[in-house]
């Protein structure tokens, strides 16, 4: 009884601090052998993160987003920090 | 003048064998420090298929999916092979 009522009453930094995250990384990786065609990444990450929208809340400034061009290469990362459902 | 021609009559099987490939990698990777909550990985990876549909033809069979369950991680993998535009 003592111990659930100091438990509530225990500082909320605490508590919040320990709040289980999930995490959601999407990497698409875009390997071509010849250049040429159109460059639909940046419009794809859009779509990506709405449709991740459907099923999760995702807060603008949870999303991290790297687009990286090697030789022959596009890779876009996109990490989100959830709020455990 | 004669190479141009020369080059236009090759074998058109020589020409298809050396057809460039883009490939197309998803990875969706789910991490959770608590059970719980929806699965919605398989809902997603039809959806970010239909996604990229709108960018690039897909074939139903040029299309590999894994989907990969660990302690407090699922993997969800696509490898797409699409024909180079």
């Amino acid at each position: 009884m003592i111990m659930s009522i100091f438990s509530y009453l225990l500082p909320k930094k605490q508590t919040s601090a320990s709040v289980a995250k999930e995490r959601l990384q999407i990497i698409v990786a875009r390997e071509r052998s010849t250049r040429g065609g159109p460059d639909y990444l940046p419009q794809l990450q859009e779509e990506l993160l709405q449709v991740v929208r459907k099923y999760v809340p995702v807060d603008q400034d949870a999303v991290n987003i790297q687009l990286d061009r090697e030789s022959g290469c596009e890779i876009l990362e996109l990490n989100i920090t959830l709020p455990e459902g």
